[in-house]
């Protein structure tokens, strides 16, 4: 029987936990702050902005969001970012994508402090990652996030096969680093990869990050294989879904997370939670 | 039928490159310049120190060797590195491990000025080198140097199967990144990988990079594979040897590298063209 992985019950754990700890650093003075920069209009940007913005405040973060015209010019994108950076209220910086095509995205990633960058995709932050080096610094949340469910779960990726398909900055590359320092044994498959579906047959923890509806379905599980679908899609009816057709799956999966209700409330869940953690290792700089 | 891989030719094809770029950019009056760095008295790593200074003061590069007593303490070694940092004539630092007991190796290597980080291992660098980031920074020297060595052999990583055993940062890992960016599927396989021979014989591309000799022999490998061997191992009777067994991978590698002769010569070669780049680079912060 396949288990459906409640990624609403994790992250409903981990708020708790990071309201606590919001109220902690309250108390010693530190509020953890947030700035997130929207750019433009793109209306699921913003419901993902507003969302956050909803979170850290009930969170009892201070939360700022800036909302600046589609016409911004890549010197001002910038200006805000040097704004914010030298502002000690502020712990943690998150420039939504998309970015409209006058911003040089590789440059605003470069610009925001590693030590505020809440999403973790500064170079120096992905390389710390990827070499599993020692001391603190944040790393992308939706693949840490996926690691908190595997945790939840009993999952323990050691001595596992784990096929991550999808090689993005925000979600491939990190999860095969994270798999990897966790000791699996980790393919990494994408557009270029050939039988696609064996490499995903292959897999104790499958992954899939591609944002192709239902490129996955129950054929291409090994019976008893954890799957996590990133896929934040739509199907034909206009309704959400994922990238795993997650009724073929069911009976072949041992664990299985839904979209919606998996992957995506962990996301900002860990978001907070690392916003927390920037605050609290902003004093030992 | 076997071909083996000649390193040495393509070192020699690289180092001529070399001779050329610095002599254009010591018309342009820059010379440049390399400062490896030794603690303590391993006699394998004063060979490579000195094969490395004779190397670079033979392609008209000005080369320093700092060696240092085995007693030096972290802040002695980073006050060296802050001295290179510093120095306009030096356009890339080598620290050469391993190092004694009392350095913390992580901090070294976050000490050195990411753009003198001749051996890639700054995690900026490894950060922009695993998401691909546009722009020039340095890129680990041993797998690097096997990319050359694909290349001059035709192998093109597109479309095909890698397998790399070994997760380090000198080796496994930049290659894994150097692979998934010239768009392999790459699993990165190790000491905790469950029937590693059994994954070993799915790659098109195979690179040992372990230490362990003859870990993989030819029963391991898939016909016609192209097999990378990056160890420098010494058999029974002290000759040196690879973690691939040489003989048995005969009539069924399509392509093999020799130890020695193979990876080696490609990494020294390698280093230097990683320094002149840094040269070249260096006018354009």
């Amino acid at each position: 029987m396949t288990k459906i992985i409640d990624g609403k019950a994790v992250a409903k754990q981990v708020n708790e936990a990071t309201a606590k700890q919001v109220a902690a650093l309250v108390a010693q003075g530190v509020q953890p702050g947030i700035a997130v920069i929207i750019v433009g209009e793109d209306p699921a940007s913003k419901i993902y902005v507003r969302n956050k913005n909803r979170k850290a405040t009930k969170l009892g973060m201070h939360s700022i969001v800036r909302q600046l015209p589609a016409t911004t010019t890549q010197e001002e994108l910038l200006a805000v970012i040097a704004e914010y950076n030298a502002d000690d209220s502020i712990h943690g910086i998150l420039v939504q994508s998309p970015l409209p095509k006058q911003i040089n995205e590789p440059l605003i990633t470069m610009a925001i402090d590693p030590h505020k960058d809440v999403d973790g995709f500064h170079p120096a932050n992905v390389g710390k990652l990827v070499t599993n080096f020692p001391g603190n610094y944040p790393v992308a949340n939706t693949p840490r996030g996926i690691m908190t469910m595997l945790k939840a779960y009993g999952v323990n990726p050691a001595g596992k096969t784990a096929v991550v398909i999808g090689r993005s900055t925000i979600v491939g590359k990190p999860m095969a680093a994270l798999l990897t320092n966790a000791n699996a044994t980790v393919t990494v498959a994408h557009s270029r990869t050939h039988h696609l579906k064996d490499v995903a047959k292959t897999a104790d923890i499958l992954v899939v990050a591609t944002g192709i509806t239902h490129l996955i379905n129950g054929e291409d599980i090994k019976p008893g294989a954890t799957v996590i679908d990133v896929g934040m899609d739509r199907d034909e009816s206009g309704k959400l879904t994922g990238d795993v057709d997650f009724e073929s799956a069911q009976g072949v999966a041992g664990l299985i997370t839904p979209v919606p209700g998996g992957v995506g409330p962990m996301t900002i869940a860990t978001l907070m939670q690392t916003t927390v953690e920037l605050a609290k290792w902003s004093d030992r700089k």
